[in-house]
């Protein structure tokens, strides 16, 4: 289970200036309970569909046959063609569950190219082999920019290498409903697999667009939707502080809102969790972001290695963020310090690495703390599946009541359009 | 060279309520012309001493000589052990350099542990073979917590493979006048290279720091040098907007002062350059937050990736930043599209990636502009030895410029000591 500790957004911890009286604090949580209800409510609606994803374990079966079936192949390489919402729950996955450098002994290989600078894209082209590499290309709408530009390009380099077989080698996931994927797929004889379409990309970790390729590495898919199903009964049962996805929103709306923190930190002190605060950014921004007067803006750190590059602005500059930090109580495996080290610094000597982790968590706690700025920590009992599963569920869960919240569409993206017509309009050569 | 283009910052680009007035523009950089010299007269002082780094071939000699020995060796990995300024101008140079993913298939192996996390450290050290594999431990102070964690773990490691040898892994970099390491390597017998003692932690990228690692991964640091020297001249003879460092330090103040903009945005179209960015976040943020008043906040981005993840926000949500675009003109490779696509996405048919990556930042450029959001975009040639140095040297010129005008010590960092303190105080168990 996931426990918050948010001791320091009261003002008993950090003084009147930015904490929160107790008792407001839990009126203001009773008040927006029946949000709650109104999510759960709106499974049905376009969007808020992510909340019966951990129920479809026919989804989590059809995936887990096709992964039977490619894992006779013995793939060198996975590749996803994806970007955005179909990348960043794959690549946080992948990193929490495989940990940051499984691509240097972990079989098969797992690569996201979430870009189309060319020589991004040849570094991964170039060091696989395309006979033994399987490729996903992910797009939720079916017709993306640059996953369309990198299938083009992968498709042309398979036929060179497999021109009768070269199908074999592909996987589309996409809305079943419509999109050019689909159409392609049917002409070219590609298989594929569903986004269900009234789930938003960015909320779509926990269908096949995550799934799949985290499945095919070898990760525990089914313990993943009972974490997030174990959450979502959480979310159903508790009340105020202990409903956490309540807890996370009211907290975002007030850091926000009342106490002038337009910016939201989160830290996990574990490299692990990283890349899953890379997809909260992504959540957050464009589920909230939606006019000049909404928009927290959440930006990421690593602890303890960002200590040497943010902290000082943090404690010292401009009061206007607020911080989650993140941790896994039980590490993996630990490593202990002999006891080598000179006298000056030798309260190292005999300590675990992970003790010094926590007591630099603790560090930085306790000086945001003295400094009066606020922060929470969200302790994971350890960096498993079920864990993950729950904090995917827990933020999708959060943003969809920010939306409530903040009176804002936490689903559409219309900011990105005016982009997206004048880079068609230079390539069509309209411009 | 680096060019900036600056037009989408100017009231006829963007309008009244962001847009600077030309003029007026041009009369604020005059005003503060004689700054750059009171800058390059200040090189003897402590801090500013990073501006002589160029001049300084004998460093890179003696690096050279080190690598030649090295080399011999023939050694599979190359890993540093380094917090904050020591690591992150290493990484940087790996990245831009090497390539994303060059330990795939790039000898010696380059791996920056920077962070105590133990499941994020075995996952390096449970890779490597340690009788293959060179330490580098750096640390300016040569007392910080984690390198010194991290030296323990290495040396017990080490004596368990080469008792008589384990120093022969080893090579220290750090402050040649006092220290911890310094005192260490007397007694062990280890090698020692230095860092400049008037040149700060985050301004060491052109020390033995991060060139050291850089030279022994195949890196041509003369080049570096080379085009850090060449950027320090730009500096020195221009005047005005033709001063890159005085332009970026005007434009920087004058956002976050003048113009209500907090953050700022670096988001390079070239995965190459993310971490450049990542180097630039901690430089900025340690070197100029410094009080409340005082301390914009630094953001990195990449494109066009985060176009699908943040720039929702950046183009609707709150008014509250600023962009700094990165572009190199020519690619080092480029790979064409054939005419596999549907006529729905036809317009990509027949072009390369790169015209791709180019039409999709002018998509961002123009969508921001349109919006009335300030941004500009610095244009290297391409990424090379030579165009990585200029960026350095511009930037670190830019944070000493941005000190003076916000009159503030930018080679400090006191706000990160009470954290260390309560670390201690843990760890030694007098908590």
């Amino acid at each position: 289970m996931i426990q918050i500790d948010f001791q320091n957004v009261l003002r008993e911890s950090i003084g009147q200036r930015n904490g929160l009286d107790k008792r407001f604090f839990e009126s203001y949580l009773k008040k927006r309970q029946p949000l709650v209800k109104k999510v759960l409510d709106s499974a049905q609606k376009p969007g808020y569909a992510f909340l019966d994803l951990p129920k479809d374990l026919k989804t989590v079966q059809e995936i887990e046959y096709v992964v039977e079936q490619e894992q006779k192949r013995k793939w060198q390489n996975i590749v996803v063609l994806g970007i955005g919402g179909s990348a960043l729950g794959g690549i946080a996955l992948q990193e929490a569950l495989l940990g940051t450098y499984s691509n240097l002994n972990h079989s098969p290989r797992l690569f996201f190219v979430d870009n189309v600078d060319p020589d991004y894209v040849n570094s991964i082209f170039s060091l696989i082999d395309f006979r033994k590499t399987l490729f996903i290309v992910v797009s939720k709408s079916g017709g993306t920019t640059e996953p369309m530009a990198l299938f083009s390009i992968a498709k042309e380099m398979l036929i060179r290498v497999e021109p009768k077989y070269y199908a074999d080698h592909l996987i589309f996931v996409t809305d079943l409903h419509s999109g050019l994927l689909l159409k392609i797929a049917e002409k070219e004889n590609i298989r594929v697999l569903g986004i269900p379409s009234k789930v938003g990309g960015r909320f779509s970790v926990l269908t096949a667009a995550a799934l799949l390729p985290a499945a095919l590495a070898g990760i525990n898919i089914q313990k993943l939707m009972v974490g997030a199903k174990k959450m979502l009964e959480t979310i159903q049962k508790t009340e105020d502080v202990k409903n956490p996805a309540l807890l996370l929103a009211c907290l975002q709306q007030l850091m926000d809102t009342k106490k002038g923190k337009p910016m939201v930190v989160m830290m996990p002190y574990k490299n692990q969790l990283f890349r899953i605060a890379d997809w909260y950014r992504q959540l957050l921004a464009e589920s909230i972001g939606k006019n000049p007067k909404t928009g927290p803006t959440p930006i990421n750190a690593l602890g303890t290695t960002d200590q040497h590059s943010q902290l000082q602005l943090y404690n010292a500059g401009p009061d206007d963020k607020w911080f989650i930090f993140m941790e896994a109580i039980k590490p993996g495996v630990d490593q202990k310090l002999g006891n080598v080290l000179p006298k000056e610094i030798g309260f190292l000597n005999g300590k675990s690495l992970d003790q010094v982790l926590k007591a630099s968590l603790q560090g930085t706690v306790g000086s945001l703390t003295k400094n009066g700025r606020p922060n929470i920590n969200l302790k994971l009992d350890r960096v498993d599946e079920e864990a993950v599963g729950g904090l995917f569920m827990m933020f999708e869960f959060q943003v969809a009541l920010l939306g409530l919240m903040y009176k804002v569409d936490a689903f559409d993206q219309p900011g990105v359009e005016q982009s997206k017509i004048i880079t068609k309009k230079i390539l069509s050569g309209k411009n």
